[in-house]
């Protein structure tokens, strides 16, 4: 076993250049990872071979804690190895390199968890996994896509270990410190004092004006060296710039908005000298193109073929995989379903059941009785027409034997037939249908190449893509290989087990064998079955502590997916983590590791579940290692929330000077002092007891100071949570609280409402802010691209409106949130904000269509039709709540009986008045005929009837009296009179017809208007 | 073999992590050398060990040369190795580490030559060698003696190999790039892309105005981190001020004066981070001092004792040590011949001749004919007085008895004796001499200690010092060991030969032996043996290819210092370096590599003559290894030399506008303006034909051009050189070139000073400008400090005034000087200062003092008496050729018979008149007594008499013939008459006397006066 920390790193080493891998060295600048160090940042673009292995001490400030969490700090070593182009096998070396430092990944619970990585600032990323040992993530393995927003081809792997974590995990340590570094020193005697100071620089000492400086300072280098066509310059100083923003970021003075901009900025460098680089090898004539021999794999050789089956026998399809995301695994096992039974269909193959099912490292489709050979075709071929088939003697043609060679019949057997119009000679053509096998290799590309997921990826040079890389494929029709190739591979009779599980791989003389072979691992491939096989272990060890697990069904199966042979294991805690708020805990053990909390009675206990891969063998160790993971992360959460709860909420908002909402908007101080006024004014219109405005309006002052605390800093989905929390514990009021907590609902599709009014207030005055100012400096979203998430705000503010049922006028709101974004007539101190007012409105008006374009789609989304969303949305969008209503009444409404004459005399009044300009004025005494009066009357009554605004029922009920006698009217009267008074006077009575529809729902775009 | 560069160093790690070094990484800053790294520059202080070894790539801007250099790049890199406390055999474990890479020490040249490392950013320093690989330096190997200012306490051994100079060597590669770094990738492949990329960075885009405002703010937050009581990231700031100086420096930015400024300022961060380091591991309780105990090395054990001679034998003292400094050899050569011999008289040992030798490893002491006892001593003791040792009887009393059994004799045995005015009796004592052995055993770590050295040094925890670090000792006296201890050494018997000659070393049974067994190995103990040796190969070799080689002693001294056993060889190079400057050619061959050049009728051959330490083995190899050396060494002269001569000295004149003077002085270009009007103005006094002072500004005006030429920039000792020939290339006269060389000279002591008056009064005018500028703005040196050396301008001035005899007066050039640093009245545009005319005057009033007491201090360094030089340089000090005149002929004259006569006579003239606070004037008229009528005959005649201005022979014989008439004088007349105008009157005759002296020397000074 590697027992320091540098006989890990050498024996890795050691390994990796034993497979080719130059060594290298970590770079002479701070960097956040091994990624950005140009061995790997700038070598994985283009063409060229590459393989390198390298330390990588990395600095992530906003990770720093004083030295005292078990497994975080501010500087941790990573060893990043990247292989270009893909091996064909580097899970597979991944897994021996931690053999060769004595990690038996048979005692251990080695899992490949879905984690896309993605680096910002240098427009990379890629698809992957994190590796975890024990719970414990101790690698990042990333199958490189784009780099510097340029598409890799090929793709490179890259495998980041944390040298740290596995350390820990080998030793059993439970604080980085302790691991050993050579025989005489510790980690901690060498890195622990280091990782203090550097701590207490990251977050307290810092120059943040100076480090805004020298950002733009080091841009303007990185420019500049650009400019002289210089890659490596550059680099360094996008790196620096890097660091630079690391820092602010720890020091909190980085806002949601703010770093958007500062990623953008990051971005362009590392798009452009990406750009550079590649240009100077192409320039350099690529010449280490020859270097690539070496790396490549030797290709795979089908295995020989088996006897075909001489009646129907199930067949098989195994496509083995790398670890496939949870969702992308439903996504394709029902796809293989239906593509299954089409292909089938499509090629007369007669067949039994079709099972789809699936592990994450295999998609499986199973086919009960399937034919050893197409149905046979009956194929009626058409040849010349009768008349020039046969002479007058009715003797056949020259064309008609022609035709008959040709399809291969005698020319006795030509029959006669009336096709078109016209008649024919014919051939009946019996053709006998083909084996299954030679049908099934032609199809069975396509049906892998047709599936379609949510992201593709590419890892190898058969350009082919797909959620994570393909790595063997098994085709077995009874005992016959069924031969076809596909992603570079041959299709083969080998199917392979648990990885560290003996036999790791074998083949079946016959598909039969399939299932029992696998089921002998522990290996459950049809979802359902582990998801039952877990739902029982986890009551199991629940019960036995006294607890139980709330139900979760979306946990639950995504750890049914994550798994091919799932065991349930019992971890515990310290009791007095329990006193962190629970959305702590629970976030902390369901989002990040995928654990089943236990509780007694709505409470917590100390103790979680996790689910392994694989059976009982060294179960025990896996547990500790998930127990020491989830520490480390709660110890994480306590070391935040001790600190936090140190002071009042209320002493957090200075801090929010320092954080940038957006440089052209200030800080987000000042736009939680908007929100603050904003909030006022909305108590008003929204007319808030004055109990409820009081609460409101607290609430507004405290509503972002919880993103200035530690714990939001690092989790910020925990925002407003810990707004609530601290609120409590600082002697807010509950409603306070609450109000704060509910602001930031809904927080995605699906999410609650606030239901406070004083929330709702808050809630609405938030993202009218947020909306106004973004827009009002003309920050709108693109097609592509919302980094500034206003789609979410629109969607946020439109679904509180809705869901609370509130009548509102948008514009107004809009018209007042974008009053204190302008400095100038009223003291606006401390707004920030520095728009200009012709900027605002035009800023205003696009953001009311924005709004109105994310409501259509919103009421889409909840089934309406097309035309009636358009039709409500016309006449009250402003209005969200009424265009909801509205919406669901018109959908009613189009479907009754009448509608279509309904529709039918309004649609006779628009459409003749709809060319007017100017509404006339109706003088009731000169109507003169009797469909005129007879309609006036009905109408008046209708006008004096009281209507609900906006509601399309007593729309209808007014309307629908008058149908006859609109119908009579058109029948009777010429609207188009010669006179012109009468005329108009006959326009105005029906424009007061149409008017009864004003606010409620513009007709005119329904079908059949 | 380590064929690559990987295997190179992981065979290197693997060595010393098997001797107990952490393994540790390169820092993620851009350094300049592993020492910058915190694992050696912090963890060398204080008192816990530490034993590390990493990489290091060490960027150096200044180094870069677009990859064309054969081993000169701007980032190589470096294997940093630190041992502490020292192992006491740290040459030995460096010597197998290169033998673990496969560098067989007997089939190359390996030398240890001397070089002190220092860091001045830093404020470390330390005392060592280059290690020459066959002439290549390929390590440096250092003990630590400073850090931060602090003095290290134990001091840690320092090895930091050039890990792409012994592939190359290993390889035979002609280009760094060729080194294989993998077996697939050269070096070349992945770094000389960045090497061309960083070297255009450095020289031509670093955006210099940035570069320096970075310093600023990186100096100001490594204060804020040490304010904050943070070291790292204090030190963090550190380096990237100094990398960021690095920066400023290869662009040519930093001028000499600025360079002391920013190391200043760099220095004070270092010392405060290093006090703040030891403070921090104070207060941690020194948490490592138990892990030393596995570093402590075997205490060496004494050898057996031998027999002791019965007779006069040889004596043998061998001091073995690490190579010694030339100089330092030649010191303790000489010191030990004197304290030998005082030792011996001292002892009453008796003795044949005593020869001291040495060679770089050992300190010899031969003593022929040693006895092997000190001579019999007889000593008398005085016992009672006469009176009470004998009782009236004659009998001895109890004192007698008593005091004769203390004395060790029979009470019969007593006689008596007169002492000190009374009468004793006294016991004559005989005490035989003690063996030799015991008498040296006890004496020769005295003898050691009384060594005294230009440079000490500690390095274990003996507390000694020593020029470097002794590790055997070796007495014996014919067959007899000496036992001693001496730096934690125990003396023995055996001596070491040659490193890689077996045996390496060997016990010494006889001291007969020694010289013989030495010599089996080629080693000649006498180092004039060793320089004849040495010029009969030279005078071979070089006749071999028809040439000659100049005599140089000082080079054939250093080089016969250098080695043990001198195997002369001879190294070709290509002719086309002949083109190259012989300057440089020579200046590189001699003052780098200690090469004799060959050369014919004063032309040089392309051909080199170096000397190894040791025999024939290998010898084609090692000069193949110093071809190589000197061919990169050229290579990178001629890339200088080519690229500046591209474009016209003048043209780099606008160069030297980056090039800051001193901040508070402006640019060098500035200076450059002011020295060129200084030179008008002194071609005026100094009397300077119209031609010449054409020259004199012509030369004026370029004379700096050539420090922002790039070889001048790489090796500042060239400046002048390269100037006359950059002058000539482009189409300077003749005259002018010479003007620009020769305003450097003199540049150290006993250098030649300009001959032409051009060249003299551009000398003159840079030193005063200096001169005046720099102490116009407070800057002058205090007694240790003279960052700007300015005492080394005032000598030079001195010495071209007294060089060349030339009248000058030094404050009206002060006066001019200090007018153009004044910005007012004129416009005196670009002169670039900004000085106060209060401070300007303060300054050159301390600026004269301080020239006159150089000037002291240099005619002190001739010989002259001390009163003589006070009393001329008090008279005509402002004129220094005057005074140095006038001083020689004043120490003539006192050495004259009738001096004290003369004096006495002018003494009494001159004490009688001191005391006036006015000058009388004299009525010669009133004069009424003969003896004052008979002296002022005289004195009108002297005064009359024309006299050489300043001259002392003048001087005394116009004053010789007054001497008896003063005495007269002085005999007859009452000079304080009670009649007032009697008084003065006769007063006012002396005071004429006395005046003759004015501007000659002031006698009172004079001894005897």
């Amino acid at each position: 076993m590697a027992g320091t920390f540098q006989e890990l790193l050498t024996t890795l080493q050691a390994f990796w250049a034993e497979h080719g891998c130059v060594l290298w060295q970590p770079y002479n600048q701070q960097v956040g990872a091994g990624t950005m160090n140009p061995a790997t940042f700038l070598r994985v673009l283009g063409p060229e071979p590459w393989r390198v292995a390298y330390l990588e001490p990395s600095v992530r400030p906003a990770d720093a804690r004083y030295g005292e969490n078990p497994n975080r700090m501010g500087q941790h070593y990573q060893l990043q190895v990247v292989l270009k182009p893909d091996p064909g096998n580097p899970q597979e070396l991944y897994l021996r390199s931690l053999q060769s430092v004595g990690i038996d990944p048979a005692r251990h619970d080695l899992r490949f968890v879905e984690d896309n990585w993605e680096a910002p600032a240098l427009g990379a990323w890629g698809v992957g996994w994190e590796v975890w040992l024990d719970g414990q993530e101790i690698t990042q393995f990333t199958y490189f896509q784009q780099a510097g927003g340029l598409s890799l081809d090929p793709v490179s792997v890259e495998i980041t270990y944390g040298l740290e974590r596995i350390l820990m995990a080998l030793h059993g340590a439970r604080h980085f410190g302790d691991i050993p570094w050579n025989p005489l020193f510790s980690y901690g005697d060498l890195n622990l004092q280091a990782e203090k100071e550097q701590s207490r620089y990251f977050f307290e000492v810092a120059d943040i004006a100076l480090l805004k400086r020298l950002f733009d300072q080091f841009e303007g280098e990185a420019r500049a060296a650009l400019s002289a066509g210089l890659v490596l310059p550059a680099y360094d100083y996008l790196l620096k710039c890097s660091h630079t923003f690391n820092l602010l970021d720890s020091r909190g003075a980085v806002g949601v908005t703010e770093r958007a901009a500062l990623f953008n900025r990051m971005r362009g460098l590392a798009r452009r000298t990406a750009q550079a680089y590649l240009e100077q090898r192409e320039a350099l004539g690529h010449p280490w193109l020859d270097k690539a021999a070496r790396h490549q794999p030797a290709p795979e050789t089908a295995a020989p073929d088996g006897q075909p089956p001489r009646g129907p026998a199930p067949f098989l399809l195994e496509v083995g995989v790398e670890e496939l995301p949870v969702g992308e695994l439903e996504r394709a096992m029902e796809q293989l379903q239906e593509a299954t039974s089409q292909l089938l269909e499509q090629n007369r193959l007669a067949h039994g059941p079709i099972r789809t099912m699936g592990t994450p490292r295999r998609l499986v489709v199973w086919v009960e009785a399937l034919a050893a050979n197409q149905t046979d075709l009956r194929v009626v071929r058409r040849g010349p027409p009768t008349q020039a088939a046969f002479d007058p003697r009715g003797a056949p043609t020259a064309a008609a034997l022609g035709f008959a060679r040709s399809a291969g019949v005698a020319v006795e057997a030509l029959t006669r037939q009336r096709l078109d119009g016209g008649e024919y000679v014919v051939a009946e053509i019996q053709q006998p249908g083909a084996p299954s096998r030679e049908v099934l290799s032609r199809a069975l590309p396509g049906l892998l190449a047709s599936l379609r997921f949510e992201k593709s990826m590419r890892w190898n040079g058969a350009g082919v893509s797909f959620a994570r890389p393909i790595r063997w494929l098994l085709a077995l029709h009874g005992q016959a290989l069924v031969p076809f190739s596909y992603a570079g591979l041959q299709s083969g009779r080998s199917t392979r087990g648990l990885r560290h599980c003996q036999p790791e791989a074998w083949a079946l003389d016959d598909v039969q064998h399939y299932l029992a072979s696998l089921e002998q691992q522990g290996i459950l491939l049809d979802p359902a079955a582990r998801r039952e096989r877990i739902s029982q272990q986890v009551r199991r060890l629940s019960e036995e502590v006294g607890g139980q697990v709330a139900e979760d069904p979306s946990l639950l199966e995504e750890v049914g997916h994550l798994v091919e042979a799932p065991t349930a294991l019992r971890g515990a805690f310290e009791q007095s983590y329990l006193e962190l708020p629970r959305e702590v805990l629970v976030s902390v053990m369901k989002a990040h590791q995928r654990y089943f909390p236990i509780e007694r009675q709505g409470k917590l206990l100390p103790y979680f579940i996790a689910v392994r891969n694989g059976g009982q063998e060294g179960l025990e160790q896996v547990a500790r290692g998930n127990e020491q993971v989830i520490r480390a992360r709660f110890a994480d959460a306590a070391y935040f929330v001790e600190r936090d709860r140190r002071q009042p909420l209320e002493s957090f908002l200075p801090s929010l000077e320092r954080l940038t909402f957006h440089a052209k908007l200030g800080s987000m101080l000042a736009k939680s002092r908007r929100v603050e006024k904003l909030t006022g004014r909305l108590a008003t219109s929204l007319k808030l007891a004055p109990e409820q405005r009081k609460t409101a309006l607290r609430a507004a002052r405290l509503c972002k100071a919880d993103l200035a605390t530690r714990m939001v800093i690092d989790m910020t989905s925990l925002q407003g949570v810990m707004g609530r929390e601290y609120a409590l514990a600082s002697g807010e009021s509950a409603e306070v609280a609450q109000a704060i907590y509910e602001h930031y609902l809904p927080r995605q599709a699906g999410d609650a409402i606030p239901e406070s009014r004083p929330g709702i207030a808050l809630g609405l005055a938030d993202r009218l802010d947020t909306l106004a100012s973004l827009f009002g400096v003309g920050l709108q979203p693109s097609g592509t691209s919302d980094p500034y998430g206003l789609r979410r705000a629109a969607l946020g503010l439109l679904q509180i409106l809705i869901g609370a049922d509130l009548p509102f006028d948008l514009k107004p709101a809009l018209a007042q949130a974008g009053e204190l974004l302008v400095p100038g007539k009223r003291r606006t101190a401390g707004s920030g904000a520095r728009v200009s007012v012709r900027s605002l409105q035009k800023g205003l008006a696009s953001c009311h269509a924005f709004l109105l374009a994310r409501e259509q789609n919103l009421l889409l989304d909840r089934g309406h039709r097309h035309d009636v969303v358009e039709a409500v949305v016309a006449a009250q969008g402003h209005n969200p709540a009424g265009a909801a209503r509205a919406a669901a009444e018109l959908e009613a409404c189009v479907r009754q009986e009448d509608w279509p004459e309904v529709l039918h005399a309004f649609a006779r009044c628009a459409r003749i008045t709809r060319g007017e300009s100017k509404t006339h004025t109706l003088t009731p005494k000169a109507l003169a005929d009797p469909a005129s009066k007879a309609l006036w009357v009905v109408l008046r009554k209708a006008e004096r009837t009281r209507r609900r605004p906006g509601s399309v029922p007593d729309f209808l009920a007014a309307f629908r009296p008058m149908v006859p006698l609109v119908n009579r009217f058109f029948d009777e009267v010429l609207v188009h009179a010669k006179q012109a008074s009468l005329r108009r006077n006959r326009l105005a009575l029906l424009q007061r017809v149409v008017a009864l529809a004003e606010g409620v729902a513009d007709l005119s775009r329904l079908e059949g208007f």
